[in-house]
């Protein structure tokens, strides 16, 4: 593990900044070296700072260590940012301005043209967009983001049936776990024994997300897919893991046999697979009646891969699927670090 | 109360039974003077037979009361049935053939073309198959239908839309609660921290239950309605209610504003309206973003009505929503009760 | 109901607050006049200030009251106080140097010598303390208070047993319902497949309260029952209910067949019985092997009785049983408001 | 993994039996050479014949076994019963005649004077009963059973504070995770929003089988401890991991710090802290004020260590403290395979 790259958590006190920490602990590419929060938290041994709220305990290795401020002057090349969009939006620029690459799982910057939205196994292409990023805006860092946790598990379904069967339209019914909400997040009183119909931002999110994700980036910018998407958002009484059921239209509508097929066949990108962090398999099929299920699919491969199942015809659209993912560790925590080992990869950081 | 009907429970002791055993303990047209149930608890007490599984304890008037087994002499007119679908397919054409009125939770003979599935509220019309099925099978008594618990709360949601705007596609994604399932049902090793995106059957069910509901009768047999619907039926970690999201597409599209009036507006026939277990607004409104949901809203009316909310355009069909309908009350024993209710307010059971 | 005494409801917002609004619709003796908050809430109408998290809705009577500030000029006699401690420490006796009876749900002034910790049931001579708390403070008006939730619980089942055999030792290990930490209150990433064995401050109340309301008021201030108490305090994945499992020891042990008969027997004073809130039966005892439970008995006699059941010898004390109680109902708002109504009956407050 | 020994499961297909074979996919000591079920699953796949219910899949090496009868012909030298305890007294015999050693999670034999009942870091000297066993029975192999789930946890606890300070007195109040009652086990009906204060059993066997843990073996048979035990037992919604409030009384009380201290420097004896299964530390002392939780402690050391927290002076007895045990992995099928690596280590396998 010689020669590891410095490497800054921004928000690691948070849960999303938790999983940061697990994640990266013993990494074979990355060295934490510096752990940053609010003022409430800074100057504080990351063991007292944060009231860990994941499985385990903090890293021994980490334990002692000092949070720093939010200041863009940590002993780091690379920073995994777990903020709120709000402080995204302030800290994040001024740390891709100081010339550290941002690999950020904040939605502050997701939709801007020159700012790469990027699923490793789905549009590794798009990270062309740095350069274009640090041209027009001066700087010497850059940012690039991972998408919402429900998007990240749709889209790397949608992945391999729209290269193969052009998708047209999807709805995406999304059954969501408390985790998704943070801590606090969402109180007991509201979810036990209950369902809430509404998680605000979601569904705009998860439209916009995928047709970007699916896009393509012809020079300067992004440009969406060709898609309609109706989504449907609810948060059930599950800790990790959001389910979602898909129905699905293509230009050249695919039997369930073939859709099967495809989304077994389904490689990344060569470079991508050899990834510390890549799943063996990025898309697990299940052939079960009534799997995947999030307490028991969702931790498949380490939490990295997404887990489809009943697929079967639809008889409004062509496609009805059932999809799987962990939504704080590939649908954050994990997705961004994947993002960040590409960089390594590519000679974006080094 | 007095010349109240004599009516008898079947299949008294399981988990629907109990509810009907609750709802019409008091009742102004009904008394109960049989409750039947399988070998294994007949002869027994009722409070000993019975493993009381809902809120509240058995009716003080019922506890002596020996159970009775599943024999078509019992001192009644009408019978409600909770028997399991193999279990109906059996006896309730003997209580038929013996001159009782059936009104039955099971879907043993939803699907035959001769016997009424119905909702008051929604297709009361249908009850003039009665006659023929009388005719057709030599049957002093008959059987009446009510549907499956997801589609009672979808059907009386799409009836005013349908009337005015002429449905055409129907999306429903469901998220049921435990009880759907009766008792024991699902284990909860299934259910914590967990969904379970398959319910078997429910998805077919719902289909066509809708398409029967909506649809007419003709002379001597149901004709289905012509819409195509694509049902997601999913478990989840709720006890009571089954939360549905739906999008729909219509001939005639209305805009939310429409649609919303149009729910308001509901009226059912006036008959209907005046039964003793007819909630006072059979569709509630929730105006708030994150409602209805089902913990919160499956006892509205005292669990009778519908609560509709989240009414929004979706970008593929014509409108999104969302519908919660307490499923073992509207959407088993009491859509039965009210079906017998109405049976007597028309004067077919006298 | 003409004739009613106008009363006030201060912390109307919260969670306890929305109980006494709900159990004050409509009440004999009861009129909401005025509905007082914090200042983020006084100035909107009730329906907007208050995010209603308990079953049903805000009762359309008091939805369009303007909600009042936390200041003593309200028009009513008595207060019924939802406050948290820290601002009911200041509030409270504001209103009772201006004349008003105060019913508090706060823990503040529970062990204030001279300020009365009452269930009707149980203690209601401590009412005596009225004139003592008067005359020392020089208020025209009073504070008395109701115990804590789970204290409530245990001394309703534990006075019967004392009065008959002398309790000496108790040791009391709570499994508490969510809604105890009132709204937003528990993180549902904290309670969902999981058990919090801590709750701050909870064990000393019980050990405190307890010995309050079991002991006398001789003259001037209160004198603690000469019993031990070990409590354990725990959170569990339940909405509403304290159950609480008790060993007891007596200095005269009664068997278990005495044990139930004393509480079946267990009789309140004549005019507490007869107020509106009152049980009809206080102790509910249970005979089945696995009751009570809080889902299926916390709302026995609308919330306001105990249930109690498992009645069976202890190997280390003498007796060992279970507590079911209603802690947002009996254990709060419903034991405050009881206590209101004795202070009506009594002459106290007129 | 030369010269494995050969081992077998019984009952392979239940839950427990699934944890035996999770546990032995690639265990250093031991093969898995056959899975016997009932005549039910004899003869089929293991993958089909199990309905798989903890986390993660069959493991890939032993999907493709076809399932043995229960008969005691198995190629095993070992065997790891995981029956249910009526089948368990019909077929662990035949198995230890026909010169099998068997290590049963089952309470068949539990109390027999001469059938070990073993927790390796407890009191692995009971297993000089063996040859007792032998002796009596005439038998070439033999049986050697661990405790009931609860007990594992609360007795790997007990046991320094024992030797330290003489236990007189044990208050043990449980909440056990639904697991606990194998698949399809706890309705959902029953546990959601619920606590079912009653497991059937559980507390006598609480009381007797921690008297035997901590009881000698004299000559040739088990000799209970002395101490008085009290125990009341609770079913929670919590997955795994069994809860327990702890209240001790000694005949030489030590303060909590005196406590601690000899919990944080318990030591197995040398051949048991070498186990493949044995934790690195076999008791975790946590020092949050709200730890040890089942979910974020159960799997501490792989589910094998437990978890103890909140140690306070008792005001009745002399010490309160808080336990956690994963009930199917060191309370169930872990604490068999330690047992049974214990028998490989001190030759009584080979």
């Amino acid at each position: 593990m010689a020669n590891r790259i410095p490497v800054a958590v921004l928000g690691a006190t948070g849960a999303v900044g938790q999983r940061f920490v697990q994640l990266l602990a013993e990494h074979p590419f990355f060295e934490v070296t510096a752990l940053a929060a609010s003022d409430r938290s800074a100057g504080r041994r990351y063991a007292d700072a944060c009231n860990w709220v994941i499985p385990g305990d903090p890293p021994a290795s980490l334990r002692e260590m000092i949070v720093s401020p939010l200041e863009a002057n940590l002993p780091a090349r690379l920073v995994f940012s777990a903020l709120p969009a709000d402080v995204a939006r302030i800290v994040e620029p001024q740390f891709a301005k100081q010339g550290y690459a941002v690999c950020s799982n904040a939605s502050a910057f997701r939709y801007e043209p020159d700012v790469p939205l990027v699923i490793p196994e789905v549009n590794s292409d798009h990270l062309a967009l740095i350069a274009r990023q640090q041209e027009t805006r001066g700087w010497t860092g850059f940012i690039i983001t991972n998408p919402n946790c429900s998007t990240t598990g749709i889209v790397m379904t949608l992945k391999p049936l729209h290269d193969a069967f052009a998708l047209k339209k999807v709805f995406a019914f999304t059954m969501q776990g408390a985790s998704g909400a943070g801590y606090p997040g969402v109180p007991s009183l509201d979810i036990l024994d209950n369902v809430i119909p509404y998680i605000g931002g979601e569904e705009e999110k998860i439209a916009r997300e995928t047709r970007l994700l699916l896009g393509t980036v012809s020079g300067k910018e992004k440009c969406e897919a060709d898609i309609t998407i109706s989504a449907h958002a609810n948060r059930v009484s599950v800790i990790d893991g959001h389910t979602i059921a898909l129905s699905l239209g293509f230009e050249n509508p695919p039997t369930p046999d073939e859709a099967i097929a495809v989304l077994r066949a389904f490689c990344p990108p060569v470079d991508v697979r050899g990834l510390p962090s890549s799943p063996k398999q990025s898309i697990v099929l299940r052939d079960e009646d009534d799997r995947p299920q999030p307490r028991r699919d969702r931790d498949a491969e380490r939490g990295m891969a997404v887990s489809v199942g009943r697929v079967r015809k639809c008889p409004i659209l062509d496609l009805r699927l059932v999809v799987v993912v962990h939504n704080t560790i590939r649908g954050a925590a994990g997705g961004s670090l994947l993002n960040g080992e590409l960089l390594v990869k590519r000679g974006l950081v080094k």
